[in-house]
């Protein structure tokens, strides 16, 4: 089975040509600048952009949200995913409560995810169930390469709850993690600061979502990512990827570790990019709640910061932190922010809002999109090669992006699992148009014609490029 | 009344010289090569070198020790800090259980120190009961001045009991404190870490007092060193006085620190200068408990990094964190370390060791000797001028120190308030001979002649040398 | 004309493969894993690595030496570098004495380098000739971009000759280079320290080859680099290339710098990797001045210095500062070592010593292998893309390496320009057995097969990646 | 012979109190409340200001400025540094043409200062005389010693002349130094920067004085700073005292090497903190030229970051850097700046300066006034104790400033060896009104009354305060 995608303006890792690219059934065969006419299928390029589809290594997929019965949108999803031009996601498997690491992956990949996921996707470990004896997660982190997970979550937030994960866990986690290859991401915010911030906003009686911006201050972001980074280096030099980077706080303290050479990545988000904390101001709280997520949006002016740290190789990914999560659940904090359950859905306008309000822009070159949005994430996650570039060998996941195509974000158009998109006008600058996953086209004139269950279980590889630099 | 010290070796904050101190009433009048005879009283200093009496910036009197109805010794036990050549105490006053800042202190003042206390002495407020609504705290901090308190102690460690400050709470207490020029004191150690490795080590049922020592380690200090720092910068410029540093570790933290010029101060004590974890090592319980206390002694290499931290301006005054613990308080901990009460006694002892250990023993100069035992405490503390020096209108409080005198440091010659002295049998160049307190002599012969509730109670100045520098 | 390299084990600067290169005329119009056979050639590259041909970022062609009449070997030897593995070199254009640098490059590419190159060239302009008015200089500048050229070298050593451009004029420099996207190269060395160890050491009658080293001390190095770094900030924040790093002293301050996010890049030749100043104590002078290079050769504990800079990002690119200097020159130092002409062959050394003791001892990734000899120096000089990758659109520059070759480096096998091969006897791993230089095949059976003058003068483009990052 | 100098608001360099200092012979014998009243000499001091007679680092005398038969003004217009209260000069003794370090700081002492210098005086050794050879200058270094001379300036600017030393004389006077306890003086300004802006400025005709600041911008004093330092680390850690620093970019420097507990010091002179560049505007030759010295008077905001500087322990000693040079000489450069002779008297203004617009506007503590104008220096000299302070066994040179006085700088009261005062018109709060020199009065009603040749030469003490602190 031989397809050939013809005429199209490739964009790579490293280069930019016109030409065609020759897939043998799931693998790319040859990239050229004329392959030839000679193949099962021919598909037309012409006047599209062709890129690797996306690896987005940041998202919540049946993420539970401690919410009882409800749990947010699953796999089942992940189609809007594959119409927003990505082709995989890392996904983090939360312990299910009282499970562990191991067990939890597996009933993920079992029965979460089997005959629903659109995507192919890897898992990070995820610590959501901390315990006064905690033996039993170390000895899982020895198992995980096993099951072919190299990342491990900490959430250094979110104090008295099981999902966060302290200073002296967190410590031994890392020690652990680095025997085997394994990368820490952190979720780097301070919570004691924010947690007592809270409490006396709460007690002032300001209870309306603009407050959770005002009580989680960037600089407990900066102060949290110091302490990770300190502790990293005492246990023994692990590296880690620092999650969901939002400001100049922050990045000022991976850049300096950078600067000493301690094995570091970063992470920002879409949204970061994109909106500003002007959104939680809305007075109408089924509006601003959807734009309640954590690390809070911020000032208009830490865009730019963010923007800069890509170019300067502070920041290294760009994810979408995604969960489906409606407004149902919003609701549960209709009185006071702080128990609006945070998140919002963003995987399927990762790509459509980075290419139309950064690449069209000016502030990301064509060959620095291709790297923000799959290979470097397939190089942090351990999915390097095989996923996130078009070279011969690599899975033919590709995106043929119609730039011509003018419009706006609409929810409508891509229903993302849950019942609003933050994004929600937002003028759009071209579409995917095509998507093919493994060589099978699954996306077709902006709509998804492949099959639930079609996505395949990725086992990553230890000592990933946070470990070995990109 | 007037009094004369004649023809004695004087050291100053600034200078040596050979010459006479003349005093009237409390205070210092003059000092001279050869100020004559005249006066109410002469004491013949020939021989004897004379400096400022000590100012310990840091004592445990009645501490407390969350250990029920058995309390450490109290203040009728000052009498051994003054034959040990201190004469003024700033003393901790930790908040009594469910009791405010202020009310505690002014209790402390009137009823625990009343007709007992020995040195004239100041006090910390001291955070010892955080609970989930500390508004009242943050109201207390603004009306510490009032009492003449301008200082307050944050513990980071000990998490889960009311004595742990977290984060957000030492982040208000540094933002109020800024207010009203109020320094704050930090025991900087990651609670979380030592929690975790604490719980493992006992877990593998390692329960003798060494362990003590191994489930601290110094990279918790200078963590929490460097935590503490940022979330001072954050919350306006903070003027920190981080205690009791013990680790190249956390003094490479506060030498960064200074180097941006950021306004810190660090703190020693002298058993870190003279002991090390190997005695934690000894089979014996009621040897090895002795020397538990927090931070933990740690390799015997560190000494000569403090010497160092010291000499480079990095280090800036020697206390003795004295606490008179008894071995029937220590002895809770017989079957864990866990549960050993930390602390020691250590007041009677810092100076003679200084001068026998430091001094002669060329680590220290002179000059330097009384910089950090009485100039450099009583200018961090706002009781300079004043106290620590010598110089016209000090308060005359003075020790002529024997250089001749040759023996041992022995508990019984100077008994503490507990029933042990870590230093004993260490070789002692030269005692403390005669002391005077506000130009009364208050040790004659090595001996308190003086009398109980003779000290006073010390109003401090706001803006401290840890806001102006030294 | 179509070509095509059938089943080589294919190496870009982003992946490797098993696959095919099809050319068509000049320029890569396919990669895949099989292309078919119908092209009017077929190159077998079964049991062949394949990688782009080598781009030389620091190569000295009839470097002139300041020696008269005399003059090092020209472009007409060239094809060694050929057959060594580089099809593109980034020359050095002195100024000829009284000449501007327009007119200096002008002459080289008009009459040194017309019916003589073999590979193709770039220009960096090379300022040679300060003298007391260089007004002229700073107007050329603003023409080099006409010409093509988008890189000036300054010489901070070789005080009290016309090679010596001082701080003041260096500032200047870098001022106008700016202003028209020309990245400045900076030989770093603190010329002064080293004229003054020189004569001192001349004056003990110290004068054996051995000596260059021990008056060269790395720490010129470093310092100088500091220095350059300063005054480029100073001067609007130009980008420099620092050519030639030996040591850990220089990469320290280059590490730091890129820690700040000062735009810098640095190099590194692989006699530095390979060499030692071990070499420098032969007794025979015949032997010991060939190793006369500036900067000097060093202990052999900074080679790993040397890769660690490399595999962390501080150094980006391998070239050979290659000079075709003959024993006769050499000789004019034989009663002292400081009149020995510095300099040495190294171009056709370059891939097969980097391949051998790099890539086989696992020293370097393949992919890596890729970027220091072609990737980054294309980049970094204005070459990419274009030069430099194996990508279609891209020139047909292109290496068939045997790996399964076993020998030694010998002179004799490729002959240099000069008499001598600093490697010598050096274990070869593998050898380069076919090139070709856009398209067409110059290099077979590891012997020249093309023509002199087939090399073509490549203008490269402004803004190089010290600029833009890589 | 006693004196008694009674009831003075006396400020040392510790503390201020209201008091007596009863001097003996040529020493402080005592200090006090109240010394009684029988002296041989009773001064009243009721309502003066007392502090320790002015210890100046910076000054000239004699300087020769490479000026042929022309001199500056000599030691018997040293009265006028006393009427401004300063009893201590350290003088810096240049080479004489030809002659070797101690030869000519011996000429100087025995002819220059005999029977007229007013002021007691140390030296440093000041090498303006480089040749090709410099063996003889590093064995003089050695010798430097036995003559009470502790510390030894290098010229890093004014290349091409005998005054520049180059930074391969300078590391090497470094090592020496450092053998034998010397402090290396040094003025940094990057000299080549400085000449090309001077040619390229006067090739476009601009010639008048104000282009003396446009052309040694700060940044010159940065990096040659920054090289000093590195040079001197690299030398042995030999400590440095970075002499007259203006700008920030300079004190970043300073501060970030102290951040890394290098030993150095720096020194800020008067002029820079009261004068800024708009002075060398006036379209007056007569007036614009004397505000010619070097480094160049700065932008006005530099003076606020110098205060700092001088607060946060970047700075330490504030000098005159005075040279009676008159406007006969400074005319030589009336047809261009860069022919301007460098240089303006301020040894007399210093104390009356910073009193006024330091102490009494709230910018000095009256303690740190004392220290940065006399102890500080003392130390950074070798010449504490015995200078600097008001201690017993200190010489007694003591000032009793008038705090009441109202006037104006004018130079017909206290002329100082040129023909205009650079602080004319400047508001004066305060004067000295007496100055006793080793117990003697040699100032009344702020008149000389003392003779020519009182004053004594000074050996210092090796390893100051640069090496062991203050």
């Amino acid at each position: 089975m031989t397809t050939l995608i013809k005429n199209g303006e490739i964009i790579t890792s490293s280069a930019e040509f016109r030409g065609d690219i020759l897939i043998e059934d799931e693998v790319i065969a040859a990239v050229g600048a004329d392959l030839g006419n000679t193949a099962d299928t021919v598909i037309d390029a012409a006047g599209k952009v062709v890129f690797p589809g996306g690896v987005d290594q940041h998202t919540h997929y049946s993420a539970l949200c401690n919410t009882g019965d409800q749990d947010t949108a699953g796999y089942e999803t992940s189609d809007s995913a594959l119409v927003g031009g990505t082709t995989t996601v890392v996904d983090y498997a939360p312990q299910d409560p009282g499970k562990g690491l191991i067990e939890s992956a597996q009933y993920r990949i079992d029965v979460r995810a089997k005959d629903k996921v659109c995507v192919d996707y890897a898992l990070h470990g995820f610590i959501t169930y901390v315990t006064d004896d905690n033996s039993g997660l170390y000895r899982d982190i020895a198992r995980l390469s096993e099951m072919g997970i190299h990342s491990i979550k900490c959430f250094m937030a979110y104090k008295n709850s099981p999902l966060h994960v302290d200073d002296g866990v967190m410590f031994r986690v890392m020690q652990e993690s680095k025997k085997h290859g394994i990368t820490v991401f952190v979720h780097t915010e301070n919570g004691d600061v924010i947690d007592e911030m809270q409490r006396e906003c709460i007690a002032r009686g300001e209870v309306a979502p603009k407050y959770h911006a005002e009580t989680r201050p960037s600089f407990c972001e900066g102060e949290a990512a110091q302490r990770a980074l300190y502790l990293a280096q005492q246990a023994g030099g692990t590296p880690l990827c620092i999650v969901h980077n939002t400001s100049k706080a922050v990045c000022d303290v991976i850049a300096e570790a950078r600067g000493r050479l301690q094995p570091v990545m970063g992470e920002t988000c879409a949204h970061y990019l994109f909106l500003d904390k002007s959104y939680l101001a809305n007075p109408d709280f089924e509006v601003a709640s959807r734009y309640v997520l954590s690390p809070a949006l911020r000032d208009k002016c830490e865009q730019e910061h963010l923007w800069q740290a890509l170019r300067d190789g502070t920041l290294h990914t760009i994810a979408s932190d995604h969960v489906g999560i409606g407004m149902d659940i919003k609701r549960q904090g209709l009185d006071r922010f702080d128990r609006i359950p945070n998140g919002a859905p963003g995987a399927p306008d990762r790509i459509p809002m980075l290419w139309s309000h950064g690449v069209e822009k000016g502030k990301l070159s064509r060959v620095d999109f291709v790297r923000f949005t799959a290979t470097n994430p397939a190089k942090v996650c351990g999915l390097y090669p095989g996923k996130g570039d078009i070279a011969p060998g690599f899975d033919a996941d590709i995106v043929l992006y119609d730039r011509a195509w003018r419009g706006a974000v609409r929810w409508a158009d891509n229903p993302n699992g849950a019942d609003f998109n933050i994004y929600e006008g937002f003028e759009q600058l071209g579409r995917v148009e095509t998507v093919l996953l493994r060589g099978k086209v699954v996306v077709e004139q902006a709509r998804f014609v492949g099959s639930y269950g079609q996505g395949r279980f990725l086992r990553t590889r230890p000592y990933g490029a946070c470990y070995t630099g990109l």
